[in-house]
């Protein structure tokens, strides 16, 4: 048989609206389509490291496979890996942490939506800084709660503060959403600053959550946690960056003890649990074995970093963000266009350059900003920025 | 440092209040808790079958491990997978679908969760079955709508009809939830209701959505499918279940052809994209050489039904839900017990047999009856039946 059309559909849910589709997406389809017509382009657009997962995870997932782990695990996870996460904030932190605090997720995104599900009804307000990642935006929106975005700009580091929290708390606000490093800035909350405004929203009984899905990569200073700060902070945390698994979908959460049970009946009901062979695999990524492959990882993300910055800057893009962390370099464009949109689009169609454009990430200085990611090795870092140059000057 | 304990946490959302955790989870940690003190528990409660995934679906995910196939796939999954399953309902079903049609989602959970966000608003109604899966309850009221269960019974095989879906459609009803087959009762809706249903609910205005995630488990009769009743259907599906696949956690949805860009968007911000090696195993679970593995073991799940039902009968539980597919038997335990929940912790610590109450399932008649499901071997079955008749009789 053959399915037979209908001329109307019932009208979706009016969140759709709110809900921005990622444009990078569009521009790594247009990217893609011009690549199968024979053009060569280089990703700058795309936040996903280019290294594949590293031998001793990819061996673990054989090896779990192969001892039959196809089944579900309890809904936080396997006790192993949230006891080895547990213990890397211990060894890597100094923070104690209770293993049953930890809830393994699928991905940071599934983390997101559980803590945002636990904490906040309809018509809460969480502030986000702007610009930031928007998902985490929409998951606020998916619950009905209000993502108040703030505009945060050099004079802060691209990040909230205590001061920004306070003054614009309102009388429906009941939490911050921090990212650290954030994307699209790479900017670095360090740890005074964490505490200040940690110290703010427990006065103000709202919740914190700190979203670290950056962490370990960030280049030039101390890492801080907010795991640390006491136990009514929520960390949204990941395997996908720093362990370069992105693909596996798999995450934490570092929870309030009393929030566990509740989290606990949410992902039974929201996802069962996390993948099994994910989970498997996460136990090698933290191994101190592994940690050596990592860090060579890193040292070329920061060598990448501190080839094209200043090379940015010599072409004239003004980066006013300290790129402190994560992967990215979020840049003025004005001196070239005020349309951010059009000029990834001429970037891309010209010389062959994918970079995201600033209004995926905010309102307020989108349209005068781009993304850079250096997500792709120095021999291509260099072949964008011949590009850039030809195209620009 | 050692994290500071705060005295008081803000409080959390009233969502938690309706969402309710599984009992089975609570019967499962307890039994695992007496198999710790060496007592041998037969696992009659848990949702998913006791086989391993077949060895060409693990081969095939060994082999993406080894081609580095780590990365992110795009936010509605492979476009080879999606072509496959399309491919699949051609084949198994008649039904002609394009195949961008299919979303590729995180699990059955994640194409629910993702169909509930895109279609209904806050104080929106779902008409659904009691008893039926919680979750599905659970899944609406995350998205502040809510969830309308009708009470069903023997007189229309445990299953919505058109009438009970006319009679009980109201002002705020947009939409009905159907579970084909159903859990916990394995009843199924066949071919000509499932029609009748749709035609009311398009009559109505409202949208369809049908759970088929235990689509091929149906031991008796036709295979119904909805995917071919229109494209205002949504049809969930999962590999978890007849493909054997659960710690995997991959699923898929049938969509409106209207309804993938508002899918491909919440897909993006949500998940990012279900996992990529879980993806590339599924594209051998569809082939027609691993449908002998996965036949094999269905009729050993009917071996079990065949055996189970009349035993249980005979012991004195009356099973008016004709179990045609899946792998529960939802039985009426009244004649030993009014208290469902006080006779499976009976059951579990006296000859130790973990069932569900049927209090996970539905108010209606949730204290009345119990799930057993029959996800392990014969002759663990026939031990279990035999442990029964000693403390039952």
């Amino acid at each position: 048989m053959n399915s037979s059309t209908s001329t109307s559909l019932p009208r979706l849910a009016q969140r759709l609206d709110d809900i921005e589709p990622f444009r990078v997406m569009a521009i790594l389809a247009r990217a893609r389509a011009l690549e199968a017509e024979g053009r060569d382009i280089i990703h700058l657009e795309v936040g996903e490291p280019d290294f594949a997962t590293p031998e001793p995870i990819v061996q673990a997932g054989i090896a779990a496979l192969q001892a039959g782990h196809t089944h579900y695990t309890p809904a936080l996870g396997l006790s192993a890996l949230r006891q080895a996460i547990a213990r890397y904030y211990d060894e890597r932190y100094g923070v104690e942490l209770a293993a049953d605090r930890i809830a393994v997720t699928p991905g940071a995104s599934g983390g997101l939506l559980l803590a945002m599900t636990a904490l906040f009804n309809p018509g809460d307000e969480v502030l986000l800084a702007d610009p930031g990642y928007p998902c985490n935006r929409h998951f606020a929106r998916v619950v009905e709660a209000e993502a108040k975005s703030i505009a945060v700009g050099p004079d802060t580091g691209y990040q909230l503060t205590a001061e920004l929290v306070t003054k614009n708390w309102g009388p429906r606000t009941r939490g911050v959403l921090l990212a650290n490093p954030g994307n699209p800035t790479g900017s670095v909350i360090d740890a005074d600053s964490l505490r200040a405004i940690h110290a703010v929203v427990r006065e103000k009984g709202g919740w914190l959550l700190v979203d670290e899905i950056y962490h370990e990569l960030i280049y030039d200073r101390a890492e801080p946690t907010a795991a640390g700060l006491g136990d009514d902070v929520i960390v949204i945390n990941s395997f996908s960056k720093y362990f370069l698994m992105t693909g596996w979908r798999l995450g934490w959460l570092v929870l309030p003890e009393a929030l566990v049970p509740a989290v606990d009946k949410l992902a039974q009901n929201l996802f069962l649990a996390a993948p099994t062979l994910a989970q498997h695999a996460a136990l090698a990524a933290l191994k101190p074995t592994t940690r050596a492959l990592l860090e060579a990882h890193k040292a070329e993300l920061k060598a990448r970093r501190d080839y094209l910055l200043p090379e940015l800057q010599r072409l004239g893009f003004e980066v006013l963000a300290k790129p402190a962390g994560a992967f990215y370099l979020y840049a003025d464009c004005s001196r070239f266009t005020d349309d951010s949109e059009a000029f990834a689009e001429h970037l891309l169609q010209e010389p062959g350059v994918a970079i995201t454009p600033g209004t995926d990430f905010g309102a307020v200085e989108g349209r005068s900003h781009v993304r850079f990611a250096y997500a792709v090795e120095l021999g291509r870092l260099k072949e964008a920025v011949q590009r850039l140059e030809r195209c620009l000057s």
